[in-house]
């Protein structure tokens, strides 16, 4: 029996659930934020399922959380998959959860099929991916990476003043399991994140596995235009200096810009301040946000000249300028993983296309240290980080089978 | 010697300054609340000159105070002239005062030139024009002309609860005036009302007077567009319900349907509201208001027939509905006096321009009693509402040459 045969859809289905009730709310969703006793509870549930299934577990010093399968060669670098088990305050069942239980689940697959791979597989819950309670975000796996200092993450205080370390511990000693010594990272083979899409795309589009290619990268600007207050019943408008009109024009101009025939680039106004915001006094000034992401660099790179050109020709007679305020470089992940996503959800007949993740996730920290990729799946009208959050049992199952068969694949390399 | 050249400059400035005394502001500017002590502190002003001119002096039950210069024919119905004396909280020194000053100096430039009218000719100074106080604004023209009810005024209540008609009999104790009996109102044959422009168009094209021609009909609407939240990263633009997206569609077709040559229109989008407001969020709702102005109410029914069609044609894929929630219609002045106006300035070699008002002035109130039209002049950059107004000797003595002469034209009819 192979591995994508011996995923049980209706013990994943029923994890999902059992996980749900830990921090669950009453409209469906979870509030299970990063080190809370809801944290640890649900902690102790997965070092429970994995005990019982003879697996190891361990932790480390910032908290991520590992469920070792032996390989025959005990020695070599293990294969590694997961997500995080941490929700936004008002979060749904399927973020980050998804990708541990299809981890451990590919873990009880193989061992269900007697599958016996060179190296270890393992599952990890990686801590503080969502950043809702301690920032920043996706801590846990970023620590691993070496991209943030241990010390500087256990200093970090949410909003009521608790300190991290102090979280941590807490939470270590509500959900004990081994420490591995030392701080956190250790060699690891390669490495798979199971997600749900937080997007539309595969359901639009009809399809079960999304191959994901990259995690794109995104900018954040702000534009500030300067007008002048007028009365609005008296100025003709060749004496005005209408920041809002002056606005349109760059907002205009900029969703056209940024319109690709591929649909790929997204670019978002999300915040709009227009003073003094009284219905008969022409704008003095606005400020907008823009969000823009693309997978590739060069892209945004382009669009972001783009808009510069547009914020200097097409705002007169306001002066206007444009800051940008973030820029976070995308992620590429590793072609033989890609390969491997895309071939084995062929060979097990879904339907599958070749996507870039929109969202950050645990998977752009581990990329820098081995191979690695992501599998999505569907979930319904792409909502997400809200408590009617869903996906189906199927789905959730068929993104498993796909990764119990990479894990497979990559463990015997 | 004529009317135009017995008008002091130099009196009429220093009018305006006594006046500015009574409220005067650190910044140079009123705060002479209707029916304030400020206010009779006014109103005591212009009686006490008026009657050291032995012109005589009344009031009526709204509080308006009247002044007249008798004429030969002392039943004829008089012609009238003035404006307001109250402020804003922050008001300027020019804004409703000069248009009573100037018809004070037009009856003193008449008494030193030794002219005999057939008609009385008289000035006023309206009650409570700035609303700023109590509302509703020009309520003493209002009530004077029968468009607002005397007993419904009178109980009107300031934000601090003080009854208007208590206000009203504390500001009549402090600057007593005999009272003509009865609802106020009667007979007159004709009215001018001079004022600062509000605006910068005299200004910005050299003229000196404005010959106003109407005050424009105003409408008010709010548009409301209602898109679909969703994650900036994940969501592809064809998958979007972007209310910004939608909103600027709207507001550029907008832009571009109201701009018309002669620059007439007045198309403001003064506040804009963009929910949830969050920079990674695909906007969920937009709503924005719409205040249109023109002096033909065809022409405002025309645009408004625009702005429906482009709300109906342009939001897709986000419902939007656009709701008019004020309309005000326009004042045509009488073809008479707006050409006696624009013959005098020329006669007197001032430079002048036929305009509509963009604001609203007692003048539309009386304009439904009698022949009525209005004398601008200009006021720095347009600016009024505002502590900085300011105004010249010579471009107030002006207006007032042309207005002496006009009224005396009219007087003598």
């Amino acid at each position: 029996m192979s591995g994508a045969k011996s995923v049980n859809q209706q013990r994943l289905w029923q994890r999902h659930a059992d996980m749900a009730k830990l921090g669950g709310t009453p409209r469906g969703g979870v509030n299970r934020q990063a080190l809370s006793p809801e944290d640890a509870a649900a902690r102790n549930q997965l070092a429970g399922w994995a005990r019982a299934r003879g697996f190891s577990v361990f932790t480390d010093a910032i908290g991520n959380l590992f469920v070792r399968r032996e390989g025959t060669d005990p020695a070599a670098p293990p294969v590694l998959s997961g997500s995080h088990m941490d929700s936004q305050p008002t979060g749904g069942r399927f973020d980050g959860m998804y990708g541990v239980l299809a981890a451990f689940e590919a873990l009880e697959a193989l061992e269900d099929a007697g599958i016996k791979t060179r190296r270890p597989v393992m599952a990890v819950a990686w801590t503080n991916e969502e950043g809702s309670r301690f920032q920043p975000g996706a801590m846990g796996s970023a620590v691993f990476a070496g991209t943030y200092r241990l010390d500087d993450m256990l200093a970090q205080k949410d909003w009521k003043g608790v300190v991290l370390k102090d979280a941590l511990a807490d939470t270590l000693k509500a959900a004990p399991a081994p420490m591995r010594d030392g701080p956190p990272g250790f060699s690891v083979d390669s490495y798979v994140e199971a997600h749900i899409e937080q997007g539309p795309r595969l359901e639009n589009e009809g399809k079960t596995i999304g191959v994901v290619t990259a995690i794109q990268g995104s900018r954040r600007y702000i534009v500030t235009i300067e007008g002048e207050e007028a009365h609005a019943g008296t100025t003709p408008r060749a004496a005005r200096k209408d920041a809002y009109a002056a606005a349109t024009r760059l907002a205009a101009a900029m969703y056209e810009a940024t319109t690709d025939e591929a649909d790929t680039l997204r670019f978002t106004i999300g915040r709009v301040e227009v003073s003094p915001g009284s219905p008969n006094t022409v704008p003095g000034k606005v400020t907008f946000t823009i969000d823009m992401r693309h997978p590739r660099n060069e892209v945004l790179e382009a669009h972001e000249a783009k808009l510069r050109a547009i914020v200097a020709g097409k705002a007169a007679p306001c002066p206007a300028v444009i800051e940008r305020v973030t820029n976070v470089a995308p992620t590429d992940f590793d072609p033989g993983v890609i390969g491997l996503v895309r071939d084995k959800a062929r060979a097990l007949g879904l339907s599958n296309m070749d996507m870039p993740s929109g969202a950050g996730h645990d998977a752009m920290h581990i990329a820098k240290l081995c191979p690695a990729g992501m599998i999505f799946v569907p979930c319904e009208r792409g909502i997400s980080h809200n408590e009617i959050e869903n996906a189906t049992p199927q789905d959730l199952a068929a993104g498993t089978q796909v990764l119990v068969e990479v894990l497979e694949a990559l463990a015997n390399r």
